[in-house]
């Protein structure tokens, strides 16, 4: 599929511009698989700045059976959905529309059912063309921080562009170092019926959508998403030696739990795929910006990494058996 | 173990009234592996009741490293430790202490390092053998509908104690009810290698619970938790005719995600094992209490699906090669 040249950063500031006045509570995060999991980055970068406003992360379909008394006129419910056409996202940003919360809607395509449940759209472009700030992340981040900079007087708005303008590089730069170790791990990897993949903060939702959508759905290989914290209250049980562990780690102030999982894997399996932001260089980016934008680098190679396994394994990341092929 | 009798009622109510006069904007339920899965319940009752409260569910450690500028005087913190001991939970009591928030621990010992870092305590009794309303899930549905009552004027203390005092009953014939089927499918769970669970609203967190804790940690089998609407966006293409999935069945308004999750499953695979809360006597719980106790019900029942796959398997639930063994 090919698509259009996007550039988000007008759309964003005029949207912005619309909402200016109007104050809330509560942001939604509201998806479904993917497009869910780009979200949470944002979830994270709320949840790390805020006084006042509070940031819920839900499915679209429990969003709605939830039914929360807080989705109303103090609610702003950000929606995305790739194609714009996922029917549960669609549901909630009707449902959201209904009980007077504030809609933005945000897709790679214009003029879908999605944005017509919407009061705002944003277009964002393909992640393998577009830069990242035109990405469905960057656009998060962008309308995240905006919301933040009106809601909690941050002065954050501006640093987010600029650094995720000069992220540009840092990724073009990872993906460059990080190939001959994707083929490797995709070469490793071949024959292993269960992965694990572990991660904290804003970069668990990176082991979500490796596992969920890159193995799970485009590879049929079970793989199980991890959280670094969690691991040592059950899930640790199962390493043995050649367990197969895509260890993620980020440089967000939740690190800590990714190198203490690291120390212990390192210990106790031989296979660990490690996918280190403190080996990036990240150039222009701000220190304190690194945290949150290295979710999208780890995102870029997760998906090399994917593509280096359905490679060996001669399994097109494009087969599906159920996904819009049958009814359910 | 022999855990001494414990009624918790007084207790709460004593917490309670301590905190009357408190004004609260965040409630946050902060644990690790099993003891926050207890309290996901909790959040879910939260979510569905409130329009000025929210409620926040993180791994103790996430809590401390996100280090939210919202942790502080206007929030109330619970956390669990079972025996009181859990060295980041701790710490986080300790934090959100220090932050200024209302600290709440619970657990089921006296005079732990847990309970010295909170301002309050709650014991709470044994699964097995404490009513319903004693248990960690009671004390947890009791202090948040207490907290409910007082920060958003619903009257719904009293009647959580209500239902949570006639759940007894409906517990002790749901164990018998389930008593052949869980036996078998312990039998029929014998040789596999990966086992998938599914469920949405409440119930999420026994699925949660029972791959990261009674499967991962006390069987070491590999066992997937996927959230039943989330399970159509990537990991339905797992499924295949012989794939083991416990399907957890609940009454709570998102029960409708589950019976799409069963239909389809019902197509593509021979091997559901459902348990189903549509199959229980609730006798004198109130309908609309139905939804959030079955995930009490649920989990006695999942309790006893894993004793039939650790006998059947030979391998006790009370085996570990590095939980409390090696240094992590």
């Amino acid at each position: 599929m090919n698509y259009p040249e996007v550039k988000v950063l007008e759309n964003v500031k005029a949207v912005l511009k619309a909402i200016e006045g109007r104050s809330y509570k509560r942001v939604y995060l509201i998806a479904c698989g993917g497009s869910s999991a780009l979200m949470y980055p944002s979830q994270f970068l709320i949840d790390t700045k805020v006084r006042n406003l509070t940031c819920e992360y839900l499915n679209s379909n429990e969003f709605i059976y939830r039914n929360s008394p807080a989705v109303n006129e103090e609610a702003i419910v950000i929606l995305c959905s790739q194609e714009g056409k996922t029917p549960e996202t669609v549901a909630a940003a009707k449902y959201a529309r209904e009980k007077g919360a504030t809609v933005i809607t945000i897709a790679m395509l214009d003029d879908t059912p999605l944005q017509k449940e919407g009061e705002f759209f944003v277009k964002y472009g393909y992640y393998e063309t577009a830069d990242p700030i035109d990405t469905s992340y960057g656009v998060m981040y962008l309308l995240t921080a905006g919301i933040l900079q009106a809601q909690e007087g941050l002065e954050i708005f501006d640093d987010m562009v600029r650094n995720l303008e000069n992220l540009k590089p840092v990724v073009e730069n990872a993906k460059k170092q990080y190939q001959d170790a994707t083929e490797y791990y995709g070469k490793s990897c071949r024959e292993d019926r269960v992965l694990y993949s572990l991660a904290s903060g804003c970069n668990y939702s990176q082991s979500y959508v490796f596992c969920n959508c890159y193995m799970m759905e485009m590879q049929w290989i079970n793989a199980i998403p991890i959280h670094a914290g969690e691991f040592f209250h059950g899930p640790f049980e199962i390493i043995e030696k050649n367990s197969p562990v895509i260890m993620l780690m980020g440089l967000d102030q939740t690190r800590f739990m990714e190198e203490r999982a690291l120390r212990f894997l390192e210990k106790y399996t031989d296979r660990i795929f490690r996918i280190d932001m403190k080996d990036v260089d990240f150039m222009d980016v701000d220190e304190d910006y690194r945290g949150y934008l290295g979710a999208l680098v780890i995102n870029n190679i997760c998906r090399m990494f994917s593509k280096a396994i359905a490679k060996e394994r001669e399994h097109s990341l494009d087969i599906r058996r159920y996904m819009h092929l049958v009814e359910y």
